[in-house]
């Protein structure tokens, strides 16, 4: 059994249970980046919880414990900006590892609580427990918005076009550059470092989007690209085809694929921790969506389109050669080839 | 540094920043078993977190799978009772060592679910990750009151007498028996061993405590009475002195005592686990507080009394000896006698 496995077994027995009373105001429960509840009038209240490992999610070799404590509250945060919403609440809870280091621990604090401030919500609990295996950091974030404007990852239409946010796979080529060696004070590789480092949650682009009444699914690129527009697509019971040759990848990426001898676009499909968001609109709103990003100071990218074919599929153009990949709805781990023309 | 100098370390690092807007809701942030939020109307919102880690809060050679997913559920609703809430929404991250057994996890799962389901409440979402230093599960649970209606545990008043709920010290020495080799089939040992195993929250009582307007403070038992019952002494200011005659201790628990040669005075004081309910009270509401004990089937016993005094201090009478034996405010390990006559 996968950990895939295990959240599918744990959703097939939750169904043999009857339904709490509560359940009246849940508007959405495990399967999006949110659990959704009615909190008051029109005002809905956002929840998510995300766990950091040690050795598995961070790698305290080349992780400052600043930005490793702001990470794992942007990382949270993003949930809630996947959705449209402003974040308002944290809980901690810190698993810490025998004789552990009470400098790495107070900086890792400050950047937790620096980043708490950044986006303006606060730290109410959470509980502190003795870990056999290494820090472990889990965080279960509260946010709001109203009701009408939560954006689920379940709503994408056929003929919508998919945007993505900024550009795709810089974290994964930070972290490649980190192992290899590389560090953020080299200027073409600062922002990518950065971006695995020191990650930031688009909350107000996340927002302008909800509120403008043009998008109909998002998500965060928290997986990668591939995972996550497959759940948008199996969510939506649709497919999508995105085109490689629009895909946001930029040249400082694809110079640290060529030190580290890697493909970029694999980095931009498969690398995760983007915390960019995906979203799907009609084309006509194209325009719009793009001025939008612009007062949010970031580039808007329409990178392909929500259709009933199968799954997740690549189109790649090379003169007049065309190869079409299909990515699964899996994702991660498997990439099969299905057509070649 | 320990686990308590990194939540004061926490709590002190928290002093430096800003407020930010959302606090206008919140009516108990960190320092009581939940924090409390604003939701609606006169309606209050309770969220507690709580981890347990294997090795550090469980053992799984004689933990049984069902029972410790109904245990980490009844751990975290105790939280809300200790607060007079109502549990409603449970949510999960559970961290899964390589190579874990799908078995036993199935099981862990049928448990937490059937406990949600006899708490009244739904698992709305969660995360899953790899966890390098064995199973870890940490439960952030939601529940719900009427704002005028929540216990603290800082509202204790002098003279108020202190009362507890149940027998105390189960919990340890069902451990020890288990450690030793007993088993639940022993009939004598049966209460104490599944007050270990699988602990019930006191949901009932602790909400008809807290609409009864007669109660003034309250937490749960959850790391013994001496640190507990300190949390409500310097959360109040006050001090309290507690009659070790009057604790109430089970024959039983005596028996499994002297088979593991224990003091079980010891584990009533310092056992922890037992999820009973510590509340303080005028001493003229002690019958209205048995009777409503007698609704929820559960025996309340009244142990002590809040005081100006320094701290928690236990009475020993022994024929005309008395003792009084000095517990610090940080309980759990320390013991030391400051008075005999």
């Amino acid at each position: 059994m996968n950990e895939l496995e295990y959240i599918r077994s744990l959703a097939q027995q939750q169904h043999q249970w009857q339904t709490p009373v509560h359940q009246g105001s849940l508007l959405m429960g495990p399967g999006d980046d949110c659990a959704v509840i009615r909190k008051c009038g029109s005002r809905v209240q956002l929840l998510s919880m995300d766990t950091l490992v040690e050795a598995v999610h961070f790698d305290r070799c080349f992780h400052p414990p600043e930005l490793l404590g702001r990470k794992v509250i942007s990382v949270n945060v993003s949930d809630i900006a996947a959705m449209g919403g402003i974040p308002t609440l944290v809980l901690l809870s810190a698993g810490l590892p025998p004789g552990f280091d009470a400098n790495w621990v107070l900086a890792f604090n400050q950047g937790l609580l620096e980043a708490c401030q950044h986006y303006n919500c606060s730290l109410i609990g959470g509980d502190t427990v003795a870990s056999p295996g290494g820090f472990s950091f889990t965080i279960t974030i509260l946010g709001e918005m109203e009701e009408s404007a939560v954006l689920y990852r379940d709503r994408a239409r056929e003929g919508d076009t998919v945007f993505v946010s900024g550009f795709l796979g810089l974290s994964a080529g930070g972290l490649a550059l980190l192992k290899a060696g590389f560090s953020a004070r080299e200027p073409q590789f600062a922002e990518l470092i950065s971006q695995h480092l020191n990650p930031t949650a688009r909350v107000q682009l996340g927002a302008a989007l909800a509120n403008s009444g043009l998008v109909h699914a998002m998500m965060d690129s928290s997986d990668g690209l591939a995972t996550d527009l497959a759940h948008i697509c199996s969510a939506s019971q649709l497919g999508a085809q995105i085109l490689a040759e629009q895909l946001p990848i930029s040249d400082n990426l694809r110079e640290a694929a060529r030190l580290c001898r890697a493909d970029p676009l694999d980095w931009a499909l498969r690398g995760g921790e983007d915390f960019e968001l995906i979203f799907t609109a009609p084309p006509q709103a194209a325009a719009a969506l793009r001025e939008l990003g612009n007062d949010c100071s970031v580039q808007i990218h329409a990178i392909g389109v929500m259709d009933r074919g199968e799954g997740l599929r690549l189109l790649e153009q090379d003169g007049v050669a065309c190869c079409e990949t299909f990515l699964t709805h899996q994702g991660y781990d498997h990439f099969r080839r299905v057509e070649e023309n």
